[in-house]
């Protein structure tokens, strides 16, 4: 079976599981304050500028539930694409913590700085606004969860309107290093961090078994945020164990070796469907593809590959998500391309 | 230095790490849903009853906040041991699931049935109770915060009181190898099954590197679990770290291995602070010990050794904290016991 | 000036403070023990069955988040229209819950059966749905935000799709004695109370200085449904002011006399801009009267009548509201007429 | 029946029936931009600086629940007496809104300044507090639960911890008129301004229908505080119910009048109980007396008075209260004394 389900399907690369071992019985205090943690953090520092706060977290959703609780009073709201995870895929942790989603259309996967204004500017001239919750956070996703990907251009706008407006800027990057090793990609990590608020270096989805590194750029972390960490269950005993994954990740560019190859073997991808005729559903410069298949073929394929339906298409095709990761080989692809 | 500052300043027990490693480049579903996750729960219901229902959740806070949201209505209480950890150490995080947390005296780390009877006979003669948050569930720690273990007697009796008034029985297990590998411990995972409604199998302070087994015996997993963790965070992509730990542990008997010798340490460790005339804080049967230093004996020994500071005494003493782990060594103790 | 702005704009119906006034010696307990509660409950029970809870509260959006709250797990989602109040109008109240408002298109302020049927059909047939938040309850008013009222036909369509889905009904009726006097309306109030799980009877809107009867039909009230009352702040120590109130509003049918008389004002009004040539934004048949206004005309009326912009419309006019009530004179329409 | 039980068994004082009477046919905007609201504000502005927001809500637990969730942050903590109202009376109303209430000894209902500094060096000292809910407010209550009152010094002395700790001062004064006009007060409601950071002022059990005067002194109130009212259910439509009550109460100084007047029969009530021999539980200089009744003496009393047994004492006693209000008549005094 190949296996194109998603990018975490497998463990991690073999370089944590090294980093894991080999740390395995130095002794070290526990909650984050091991010495893993803070090397990994300096690394992404030195990154991000040496005035960030860093923290690691477990997984995608919880960071976005901590980090949105910890910066929100309790009748604000957050605007988020419709496709944004956090308004579709996450159980409602969002608003489990009180907060209304509010969604602008996407497209392709994208919010749009006119829309955000004029959302902004249609609240604040309802005289009724009191009466609403206010928007005080923008989330995005940085690639998308369709794979796209906002230009330096596009985040630059966005951001402006959440300065102008006092709404904080929070980017989503679960899948950052694929963002940002996309050859279609025209920003550093440097910009993410001058453009936003916070936002996250995702781990789980980028080779590592679990964590994201949350990143608030000058010093931006909340009052308190570590027991915010902590009263949200979010707070790992053993955090080494984050520590020692984000450290090897960022030590001889890990990190971004892993996303530039995860993306060239998706380049290749891509290239086989359209050699074959398949048409595209979205065109990601990423590691996630989406193509669209009839039902024949996305019957025949499912036998010998592992891959995702999206959503079904109105005249009975399916729209389809083939991801690849750190775990993908070129021999994947090539055995992919004989199966279509 | 020697380490008995917690049981979890070291990674995972080396049968952990190669099984991660064996597993690496297997390609399963995310979210729980990989094989490993299916044997562990296989091995955990062949202990713990056909018809448990289990979940593998990241952490201690995690777990009990999780658990406990899941199965109180809005203005239901808690019960706890004024040292209960929910009371104590986790940051508000019950409360921030909108719950209160009713404290009994602690006696030795325990509850006992007749102050929980007691409690709550007072409570509904209260005409004004329904002015006040209902107790619904009690928490407790077996082994507790201070090492103390309940005997089957005394479990059996907090049972019955909570059958009879209604309350659901949670069992904090975040140590419950050592406890139930304690010389001392009358009572084995099933009898933990029989009385409790929903326990957790301690993973991270016992050999993993994170991890908590919760078990519903009966089918008593509320209706929406598996979406109440995603909507607290509690969510792992990559489930599998937590199906291969506890695979692992559950195979060939290795949790409780890891467990019993830990816990024969701690009696080593106990004998020699014996040997040397120091006296006990608490009388421990299990891998946490507790022992009173002078301030000169702190000073001494906190050159040498890792250990933490309990609680201040009023009369200028300290108590004190040592632990064991799977990462203890028999020599460790020796060269402890050289510098008592 | 004369007061179209809304049906809460002057104090209550003079009998209610006639009532208030005689009742105001008599000692009673508090919380809602007192005599007027207990009978008004029985006078509301006579109409919609006696098997029904009812439970006494202060304003709408109280009466739908304590609702809300005491029906949904945590993870569990209302749906509403988008035009329903509480996904607009009420900063967040539900959300401050915890819970995911998940809205449908409006047809009129009116949800329709067949899209709620499409709408759980989708939910399921998504493989993932675990990891969206489980609509469990559905919210309509009646008559709704626009002043339209769903037929019998299509509140029994809608019901039958929430039985058949397990999902709770939920009526919010704010303005229920403005539906129900309406010459269009063809449901009772034992109509509402067969097809609904819970419901209120509007006071503020309806003659009352506050107060809104919540009632939970075949006994269907949450356990402890005071105490979450008691919990969410919304239990008045004076309780009387409550019962004393409804026990005068369902006296000698006083509560249908304000709302049959409100609503042939309304009637009269909406005649007057026709007869006018005044285009309607909504064809209301309640106390609530929709019409469009060129801005020259909105600006000359705006001089001697209170109403209110309900949205500002493409083309440059505005879409306007005009309200009756308890307090309305014929002489008033008369006067508006004239205006016109 | 004589009536002792609260002061919240009648209505309200007749000037505020009158009040509402008057007023009722007047047309005003609702959610409290009515005239009243205004003119209310004004002249508690007038008492309390110039630069204080007012704002008028429904009831004690409502404000309780509002204000506090309005100060705090996620993790943070109250600190109350462990017989402050919120500790025991609110069904969870706090924990509600997701915080901790920590509990410090009553002395007769009240805090004191030292121990309040002891628990907060306590915390700070203790190397894990991140790990514990963080206290950033502290609750209080003038008259306390039990009656008694806070001296200005001692007053002044939590206050000056508050500040040099930097929590937030919250002064529930559910009962603050008979607090005030206690002949044994020594602070000026000027002087409860000064000293705290939010406060109430009791109608609800000082002659109102219902309301509380939520008062923050030099612009303290947190942003979007209207939002976050209305979020919790607790704007009311008809603001000016609440607006001409308490524009009626602090015209010609009514408010005060009606709380000397009761205090001055609760004297009388409490020499009576004196003079025949009846011992205090508490020795409260405001409107609620607290005596010690044997099973006999309460037997016999209870058929001809109401009053509310407040706790049964371990021998065989019952410490019971006697509440007076705007309601009592001097004669029901007499009438009490001649039962006695």
């Amino acid at each position: 079976m190949l296996y194109f389900l998603s990018d975490y399907t497998e463990g991690c690369h073999e370089k944590l599981l090294e980093a894991l071992a080999e740390s395995n019985r130095v002794s070290q205090p526990g909650y984050g304050e091991d010495r893993w943690c803070r090397s990994a953090a300096e690394k992404i520092r030195a990154l991000c500028g040496e005035d960030a706060d860093v923290y690691f977290l477990n997984g995608g959703t919880q960071a976005n539930r901590v980090v949105i609780a910890s910066l929100l009073r309790g009748y604000e709201a957050v605007i988020a694409a419709e496709t944004g995870h956090i308004a579709v895929h996450e159980a409602g942790a969002i608003e489990g913590t009180g907060h209304k989603v509010v969604t602008l259309p996407s497209r392709e996967g994208k919010l749009r700085a006119g829309e955000l204004e004029s959302c902004m500017a249609s609240f604040f001239a309802d005289a009724t606004h009191e009466h609403m919750p206010e928007p005080a956070l923008v989330y995005l996703s940085q690639p998308t969860e369709l794979g796209t990907l906002y230009s330096k251009k596009e985040l630059s706008e966005i951001s402006a309107v959440c300065r102008r407006r006092g709404l904080k800027l929070f980017l989503d990057g679960a899948r950052l290093g694929y963002g940002l090793m996309s050859p279609a990609c025209d920003m550093s990590i440097r910009d993410v961090a001058e453009l936003c608020d916070v936002f996250y270096i995702g781990g789980t989805k980028v080779g590592a078994l679990c964590g994201e590194a949350v990143v608030f750029p000058r010093h931006g972390a909340p009052k308190g945020f570590f027991s915010t960490v902590k009263q949200h269950g979010a707070l790992l005993a053993k955090g080494r164990l984050l520590g020692v994954q984000f450290d090897a990740l960022f030590t001889d560019g890990l990190y971004w070796d892993i996303s530039r190859r995860a993306v060239e073997l998706a380049m290749a991808l891509k290239a086989a469907f359209a050699e074959k005729g398949y048409p595209l559903f979205a065109d990601s410069p990423t590691n996630q593809q989406f193509v669209i298949l009839t039902a024949a073929q996305k019957e025949r394929l499912e036998k010998d590959v592992a891959f995702s339906v999206w959503q079904p298409l109105d005249d009975g095709r399916f729209a389809v998500r083939f991801v690849t990761s750190w775990a993908t080989r070129p021999e994947d692809i090539q055995a992919l391309k004989a199966l279509l």
